[in-house]
């Protein structure tokens, strides 16, 4: 059978797909991609597209109403192809390519808090490149091209008995990279604890060597260009990860990559698309090509890190949760497909346990968290919440599924923090008047993780919600923003005629109870921490916040819904891309790194699924901002 | 054009050919190996083949005879395809796979002078295998997969601080390996100074971990299966080298590599297939996998290492003759392709110039050369002669174009030492009547390395040659077994209706002059590194003779013709392939491998071509036995 033509609107891209292709795979091939909270099961509605012409298979239509079916919605995941087609996939169906935000980056590591971890560790990048000039060989000293390289090298490095190494591919030609350069080359190097290896040989040239530090998060990835040379962080570049078309959350990137052979190869040739296409747009944009990038440091999750190489998830997800590693070995970025020298390393941050992964590492790095008698809690909210405690002499970690209500994900109108975010409310308690702080100033099209935060808040404060979070219909202001929907109770935050969208904007009941489990969940963790060392909340000095809101989150309103611990607001500190700033940090020194790979080691992980505590403690966190309200003072 | 048939004879094989390709590239194609000693240039000759039907395109016809011409024969080098074609490929013309002669390898290596090498280096291989027992992992034990194996691993092998690393290709599916083995685990390790490497894991047995001693001659090679925790050679298969095809002499296979981007690639393929066809025998022979195989070690000279690993061989042969590398990394098999576990290593002995390589130092290892303070002479005589002189102080090493002659090459019915080959020649010096000894008591179909030597002993002992090599046509008992032919002088060894082919086996005054240049070079070499080191013949102790050939030697013989020097016959020792014994030991003793390495460090090469010692030292080598018969006091 030949394949059909398929045609996607409003692009008007014709692409070629075989029968029993899904619409959701159809469209990726067009470079169109399509959400799918759910991994492509048909529950989550979000792979929304509408059959302008032809006729393709229906087999599901989830939680589609008769009018949408009628007026040819279709769930893309649940659509495959046995004709031509056309397909037009509404703006918000689509996963946007957009620059994340990604905080103030160009300050430096930490500067924030009064010093610099890099010169703490000390300026010794993973890799190096170096100017030789070499005398051409005669008769009489005839040694080997790689000989005569290695002697000098040694000499020029300063490398004592450090073994110089060279990978086969570069042996292959150097003859000819030696004697075209006319012996004047530049040699770039990586250097690491067990030697320096030869990456690349080229003509003599002054550019400085570069590397990527990359974060690799569940739902977007980061990526800093970085001068080893002067350690400035020289571009950026943010986007989604392209996975999230398998799904949200990491079970369902893992369930898609088990349950079929050719799957584990897709999804991470799709994560290692996301990086290059960010990595392509910072070569172009600095007009630099792949040989300038010397060497790579990521940070992400367990699960992010063993997809981004490849390395079967299975186990994380099914109890006792094992990951198949902690210390990952580096590899040759050519083993990978990374758009960089292909000999350069690709380092990997070490995990603690499968839900306590490189990122929490690189962050618990460049918090400074095990450097001091102080006791410090470290907590990075993304699509999920990881917790450490800790100080110089000991390490617990520990991770709640908060689910992603924080980043957006199972809110009605949520949205990441980009243009047409609402991050701020007010609410008049009286008249139920609302004022709104949009990103961007735009116009109103959802919400992000701290504008939900906000509003929760500001909905119990003006008594619309009780602490239960149950919506108060009969509120004394009779305002017509407080409703009852079809299903669900729900409050007005913006009218459509206001909106960036067709409808108005508004938060439910469901969203709100969402909001209580996931901060519920992240407190429940805190609490099982602190219970397990015996430590009392005062005894904290210092509280770091990481993840994507946290540059933008209110103390004041967290803590009045019960997320943060009732202290001091000066004990709170925000350092938004924690796992990023952990791998520019370990990119640019050896003793950072070693750092690192200690930490990795010494961090106890505390599985909360065993014994009770931790659902006690949740049980007690559902309300806001807690059934024990001597927790919360200042909520009194 | 689509492309032409051609049908090859008596094979009745038919393959496709685009216009263009050579008969010999076609022939090739379908797996029928032509001689070419020239490298397809058309002036061996070697390459005759007998077009039955068809008319192909005819560039050159070398030093074809009219009469064969006109009966259809060809050069297949010289003839292209432009139809349909049936072509003849005669016997002689076939480079045919036979068992090489390997020698007493079953002796301990050594063994011979009284000492087994392996005994004083110590059995500790470059592989090892574990069975490994792992506790199922739980929700208070969960430790990573590999942290578990890795520690287990640990303790086991009593590792110490060693670094156990896994490459990515192993932990990939680490998970499913170990729960497949239900934790009861074989794991294959690689084991070098650098660490511990796991290669292979798989469900527990008791099977032993192999390794392949090989020895890649530029004729030859040979496969030498070892038992790592035996030590014995448990199999041995030898063939061939495949790139013969491109050239008898390494001068010719560098040609041939850098005349086209694609022969490198190429030509490296030939050896790998060479070498894994050996292998594949192997393995069928003894039931075993290549996931049995845990190591390689590669004993070759400079070119031949360089073309195994694809290294661009260019510089090898033009002035002023510049090797790569000499120091040698180790390669996972995958990356070449060898048929072993694929992340196996692959180690290759380093050289230590251009013209002295790696099969030498691996001789110099094994005939323990560096170890005393006696004076020893170690000569290879192959394709090339390769001279080392020292003892535990000092080491310097030579190469001379000695040129195939000793292994059959440019000799009118040379050969290999194999069947039917004459290796002991006796001359009536009355009657000129002849006596042979024929390998393995065939017909004679050709002579040998030593059967040469000795033959030229004789002829000149019974005064049908001169000391110059002159052809006495006028000898006193007027046999017609010395007579003119065409355009040269030749002796009858044997009359055509008692030997092996069609025609009468003779030596022509052309072959003695060959023999004559050839062990006036090896000669020369011997006395230039004496001079070199100001060291008296007399001061010498031993001299130890490897080479296909030195099984055979006749030591009396090889000293009338001057081709050794005139020492006591107790003082020779002959070690066969001393290059596939020292791959054997330096596979099965850590130390031995670092003292290979060393010695490749230690060796002072000596470049015959600067100074004109050699050039006078060869004139005067070019008299049976020499100029000055001082130096052959037996011989008067
Ligand atoms: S319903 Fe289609 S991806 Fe979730
Ligand atoms: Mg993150
Ligand atoms: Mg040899």
């Amino acid at each position: 059978m030949p394949p059909f033509q398929i045609k996607f609107m409003p692009e008007n891209r014709i692409i070629d797909a075989d029968s029993g292709t899904s619409l959701l795979q159809a469209a990726a091939k067009a470079g169109i991609y399509i959400k799918s909270g759910c991994g492509g099961k048909g529950t989550c509605g979000a792979c929304k597209v509408v059959v302008l012409s032809g006729d393709p298979l229906v087999t599901g239509t989830g939680n589609l109403t008769p009018d949408q079916i009628s007026a040819g919605v279709r769930l893309a995941c649940q659509t495959t192809i046995q004709g031509d087609l056309t397909i037009e996939v509404p703006p918000e169906s689509r996963l946007q390519e957009h620059q994340v935000l990604m905080g103030d980056v160009q300050k430096g590591i930490l500067q924030e808090s009064g010093h610099d971890l890099l010169e703490k560790f000390g300026h010794h990048p993973l890799a190096t490149k170096q100017r030789i000039s070499l005398s051409a060989p005669t008769l009489t000293a005839n040694t080997s091209d790689w000989a005569r390289l290695q002697l000098e090298l040694r000499r020029v490095l300063k490398a004592g008995d450090k073994p110089i190494n060279i990978p086969l591919s570069i042996l292959k030609n150097l003859p000819e990279s030696l004697r075209k350069a006319k012996w004047d080359l530049s040699v770039t190097l990586t250097d690491t604890d067990t030697g320096l290896t030869v990456t690349h040989v080229e003509p003599g040239n002054d550019h400085p060597p570069y590397g990527f530090a990359i974060d690799i998060g569940t739902t977007t990835v980061v990526v800093y260009l970085i001068n080893l040379l002067t350690g400035e962080i020289d571009d950026q570049q943010g986007s989604y990860n392209k996975q999230a078309k398998f799904g949200d959350d990491v079970i369902s990137r893992i369930v898609y990559a088990v349950e079929d052979a050719e799957h584990l190869n897709e999804i991470q040739h799709t994560v290692i698309v996301t990086i290059n296409d960010l990595i392509d747009k910072i070569l172009a944009r600095q007009s630099l090509t792949r040989y300038n990038v010397a060497c790579a440091m990521i940070a992400g999750n367990t699960t992010m890190t063993q997809l981004f190489l490849g390395v079967d998830p299975r186990y994380i997800r099914l109890e006792p949760y094992i990951p198949t590693m902690t210390s990952v070995p580096s590899v040759p970025a050519k083993d990978i497909g990374l758009h960089m020298i292909p000999e350069a390393l690709v380092h990997c941050y070490p995990s603690v346990a499968s839900y306590v992964g490189g990122d929490i590492v690189a962050g618990t790095l460049v918090t400074d968290l095990a450097n001091g008698e102080d006791i410090i809690l470290f907590i990075d909210i993304g699509t999920n919440g990881e917790i450490v405690l800790g100080n110089q002499d000991w390490l617990v970690a520990c991770a709640c599924s908060a689910g992603p209500s924080f980043e957006g994900g199972g809110i009605t109108f949520g949205m990441r923090a980009m243009p047409g975010a609402i991050e701020r409310v007010i609410i008049d308690p009286d008249s139920l008047d609302v004022s709104l702080k949009v990103i961007s100033n735009s116009l109103p099209v959802g919400i992000c993780g701290s504008g939900l935060v906000d509003c929760v808040s500001k909905l119990l404060g003006a008594g619309i919600i009780d602490r239960a979070g149950n919506f108060q219909l009969g509120h004394h202001s009779g305002s017509e923003r407080l409703r009852a929907s079809s299903d669900d109770k729900e409050f007005v935050l913006a009218w459509a005629h206001q909106a960036g969208g067709e409808k108005d904007v508004v938060i439910t009941e469901n969203d709100v109870k969402n909001i209580i489990r996931a901060k519920g969940s992240i407190y429940a963790g805190i609490r099982s921490l602190l219970n397990m060392v015996a430590v009392d909340i005062e005894m904290i000095s210092k509280i770091v916040i990481a993840g994507g809101f946290g540059n933008y989150l209110n103390v004041h309103d967290s803590v009045q819904i019960g997320l943060l611990p009732d202290l001091e607001p000066e004990l709170f500190e925000f350092i938004g891309n924690a796992s990023v700033k952990g791998a520019r940090l370990a990119l640019l020194s050896q003793n950072a790194w070693r750092e690192a790979e200690e930490l990795g080691r010494k961090m106890t992980y505390v599985e909360l699924s065993v014994g009770a505590t931790f659902m006690d403690e949740y049980v007690s966190a559902l309300f806001l901002p807690h059934t024990d309200l001597s927790l919360f003072p200042s909520c009194q």
